[in-house]
């Protein structure tokens, strides 16, 4: 019997794959699940359960979080990472490090086919495939869901009849969750007008009082809150722990699909909202005007590829050198108070602070440059304007 | 008696350079305030009197609202401006168009000098010497502030000893008001890591309950709110009106000053935020991924160049020509609702809304394409990717 | 019987398609041939004889140059395209023309199906299916060579079999032309290494004699030679006939096709690269830095765009809106020298032209600043730099 | 008798300076002249003779050429760098590390002053000034020419005053030599449209008969030629040696200077222009699309920021490691004829050539996909266009 892995997250999709593939294909199903943050132990244990009453003959909980924040969190953090100025990319660039998993599990186990769960609408499967072919030419792939177009019901009946009988959760809203945030979709979502409503979001205010909180960052990472030095990931969990509690972070991402049609969805995602727009305040301040134009562009370059499931381009290296190279100064403090739904940067202290300098103040007198310096510099930077509007006084 | 005209705000500084130039250079002053939103009418009948009991031959008010929402303002929303990341560029953007109003001025009265205010240490005298430059190279500037350096109890025991005495106030902060946004400058924020208090904000919180608004915009400009339609200019003062009573849009602006030094600023800009963000979702729903990748660098670099005072750089009018090109399908409403230091962007409805299609929506079931269709795509979008490292397997 | 409209130029694919539409699908077939400067009047008639022969129902013949003109070689002039820095995108860009011609034609017949002769390998089938696609979703699109995968000698005898005997030529290099360059394809430009042979240009070396040329720009529009003006496609013409005696504008192309793969052709474009060149040269001294920076990239976005067959996509209208308002001042004569297998810019006149101008000449004595005022100017210039390493001295 | 270094170059105006520096200033006078490739060590030894005739108290010659190449060459090899599609920077790069020398050894000896001849017209006086100011802001500058105007015929006869009567040459073209090029300024280079004489530049037609060559390259670095390997310097003269015999890699740069007026200076770069185009080619062949896209963009603002002094910018070093981290695959031969005034690029050979690949070949049948997949593909990446023209058809 050829052996196949399929992506498996105990959902119906997912479990009515493992049914497909053992009764139809007649394949031996390996399951795995691929944990970015979004399982609790608890959770793991009940998947890996279910997957066994489905007849898996394994079935393997892996956990990527340090190594997603390797390859890719760190390197959203260093380019500031929002989507359409908005999203901090959160379940699009986890898809990414499920699948290299799961391909790098076939490879292991010397499996002929891979089976993932994606419809055929959507970026996943734009994302499952590409890196599936890319780290494995040879394993094909196998999507029951995309071909076969079934509806809910008839996955369900399928699975009776095959004498899986779950209470299938029909949640009103599709929830994916994982480190570095929270999707939400519902039926609102498919409107170009309607929020989500309150209730639809995982995490609900449980906060009023403003708390203050320091977050610390090195050469670009955040390595702690509030003289608390931790693992990056560790520090992430903390102050996703303190921040969601004020339903910080929440949004609607409007974005374009890799398959040209625009999607909308929610999204709650308090650490990454939090720790990027500190970072960026953190970054104002040690980085040079050069520095952060160009950063911006290629910071978010590097998160449409990694949208796009392009994580293999090989621009994408490069993008992180440059990234990596940029954040040698971005090293200090940043004080943020949290509030009832959003957040206040109040400032920054960074030995690397090129604010502070004995160069003169903002707007206040200095020492470095007299009157006739200020007036002979403004005279030259206005050289070519001058010039331009004096050959071309009649346009 | 030579003429001078003076860019005269009824402050300590130009009240102090109206007499210098009386008393030290022998001119005859004509003083003018131009107003791009920042007086009332009583403040502007204020400022004429002082002005008049400063002595100056003729004072004029100007309002350029309108002029500066045409050439600045819209365009300023087509590109969705915000300095890195946060600032509505509100004082800066204005300093320009006073400063062309004033340079006109001086050329009808055949003024043979200008004088400003401004130090020589901040961003304002770039912006007022090279346009006069530009727009009248023969107009010679004097600015007895930068080139005396004089301390603000001197300037005042200057006018005393010239009969001037009045109870300058000694603010706290230093405000600079206009349509786009209110400046506030203090204590603070001369340091890198002090927020500004609640009290230094000129608009406070009036309202704690959510208010729900509807924008309407046509072809990227604001033209009306809740179905009231109006000129730009008093929609945005409408906006300001409603928003501002909720202290939205506040924050602090850390940026890089012309003069190559770090400075930092708060401001309050209710509509200008509101406007922008909800300029942008719109957008977001009407554009293409293309023309929305493109303008990002066009309207950063339009902000920028309007920032650094080079709005006589040639380009400007290029990037003009983008903007307005790129606007044409975005006309539509905008659903937002107000709440106590913050909004949320609620959704669109626009007769380009490019969600609303035929061609299926995104994750759901779609019509416009088969499985096999999507296999197909996403073998071939990978191609690249999977020579790239099929040749390189080393790497 | 169901109508189909099949692009056609003559040779063995189209010809192979015509009888395949007639005897295979039963098909009223309707031939066109668009006509993009690479048929004399004495070709055309051989095709239009040849396409009667085949059993068309009717051969149109559309010249389009006047409309390629203004749609997209005007606007590769003013972004001075060249793809890769070096390939003017003849051919690339014509297919696109072609295809809106034939489905215009189409649609004006009322065809049920369009056919092309594109394989599935190229970057053409893209822009012809995508074309059609946007501009006709109802039509059907049909492509045997794609479909059936035939060998050259299997199209021949299905043919043969079908009563149709040509001699079809079975040249060694694959030619096509247009008004904006040639492409050539050949063993040679399979491999990575060869050049192209010196007898595979279609042009050749016919004088060695150096020609001083005078080229007239008129706001970016070449419209004269030697105060000889006319259309521009007139003039393009003309410039071809004197500068391709010099073979001049050849090279090699290698590029990422639209499917992924890299690929490799000769050219040869004479007066398209002598008017690039020409316009380029002419604009480094009428527009100003910034103008040409933020044009350089939107050029190229723009020929990238067209050469993906994306002529379609809105973002391309805000290109040409961006890219007609630069050309404001680009009006003036560019002298150039024509050589055996080169050419030189030799200089430019333009009323535009900001290097005369009273400010005073590069590196020589001037009148406009002093040299206090050069090192006030330097002084702040440096300030950023001074600070940032001042503040970074370990670093 | 307090120090001073000056930048020496054995030319009039820096002679002037040494006198100027030991009579009016009564300084101690040390001479550095710093060697970029202009110098033989004839003429460095004629230098050093006339440094200690003019009474200098030491005279140093540095040779800099590793060191420059290591710094900036490399690097602009790397971002193909040809300011304004041209001029390959040669002398321009230069000026920064001979100010960096020359700072150094004045920190070396304890100066108090540095002393360089640059006018206040130029870009020179800006690059030096800055660097000088941000290596060593303490040390004091002097530039007599830049302060004092004199004319050529002033300082000749201030020199012979003080018993200095060398026999100047007054050239009439004014020539700059560095490895990475000459410049060329002459009375043609102050209009805009003559070209400089066959005579001005210095190297002239020696060969006529094609010499084919082979470029070795090492992840972007050239290293050696037809298989005889060397350092990267060594390589690069010898390729001058060999191409400068075929005038090649001569133009005209129409440039915006560092002050804000347009200049034009000829240069001659064969060695630059032959391995930056060949560097180019194979790059094309190696890298990705989205890498050479990035780059491109990357490569340009090096380039424009090396031109303008900017070489401390830190935004330099972020692109310095990005542009190595693409040079990986960077490793191949190029094929190159060299021909009178100009040269042509015949093909590569590489292991990491993307279009060697069992992915089948452009336009060729390939095995890659089907004609299914390649109508998939096509369907869906027009689906963007296909939807807004669906929603936008009035437009």
């Amino acid at each position: 019997m050829e052996k196949v892995v399929v992506a498996y997250s105990g959902g119906l999709d997912t479990s009515y794959c493992v049914k497909y593939l053992q009764n139809e294909l007649n394949l031996e199903v390996h399951s795995v699940l691929v944990n970015t943050g979004g399982f609790s132990s608890e959770e793991l244990k009940v998947v890996e359960k279910k997957a066994y009453e489905m007849g898996v003959v394994s079935h393997t909980n892996q956990n990527i979080l340090e190594d997603y924040y390797q390859k890719a969190i760190k390197f959203m953090v260093y380019g500031n990472v929002l989507k359409n100025n908005t999203y901090p990319l959160s379940v699009s660039a986890e898809r990414v490090f499920q699948a290299i998993e799961v391909v790098e599990y076939a490879k292991k186990i010397n499996a002929k086919y891979i089976a993932h769960g994606s419809t055929g609408a959507g970026n996943d499967q734009v994302r499952f495939d590409m890196i599936f072919q890319t780290l494995a030419p040879n394993i094909e792939i196998i999507t029951p869901i995309r071909d076969l177009k079934l509806s809910r019901q008839e996955e369900i009946e399928y699975l009776e009849k095959h004498g899986v009988d779950y209470p299938w959760s029909k949640a009103k809203y599709s929830i994916n969750k994982g480190i570095w945030g929270t999707s939400v979709g519902g039926v609102e979502t498919l409107t170009s007008h309607k929020p989500l409503p309150e209730e639809a979001y995982p995490s609900q205010l449980e906060k009023t009082e403003p708390t203050d909180i320091k977050l610390h960052f090195k050469k670009g990472e955040i390595v702690g809150i509030n003289d608390e030095f931790d693992t990056s990931v560790n520090t992430i969990l903390k102050i996703e722990e303190i921040a969601s509690k004020y339903a910080i972070g929440r949004d609607i991402h409007v974005g374009d699909t890799i398959v040209g049609i625009k999607g909308r969805v929610g999204f709650e995602a308090a650490a990454a909202t939090v720790i990027i727009k500190a970072h960026h305040l953190l970054e104002k301040h040690v980085l040079s005007k050069w520095q952060q134009n160009l950063k911006e562009n290629l910071g978010s370059t590097y998160g449409m590829l990694l949208h796009d499931g392009q994580y293999f381009e090989p621009a994408m290296r490069d993008i992180e050198a440059y990234l990596t190279n940029s954040q040698k100064t971005v090293t200090g403090e940043v004080f943020v108070t949290l509030k009832p739904y959003h957040f206040s940067l109040n400032g920054i202290e960074s030995k690397h602070d090129l604010m502070k300098s004995k160069f003169g103040e903002y707007g206040e007198t200095n020492k470095a440059w007299t009157a006739e310096d200020a007036k002979g510099f403004i005279k030259i930077l206005g050289t070519a304007n001058k010039i331009y509007h004096s050959v071309n006084s009649e346009l």
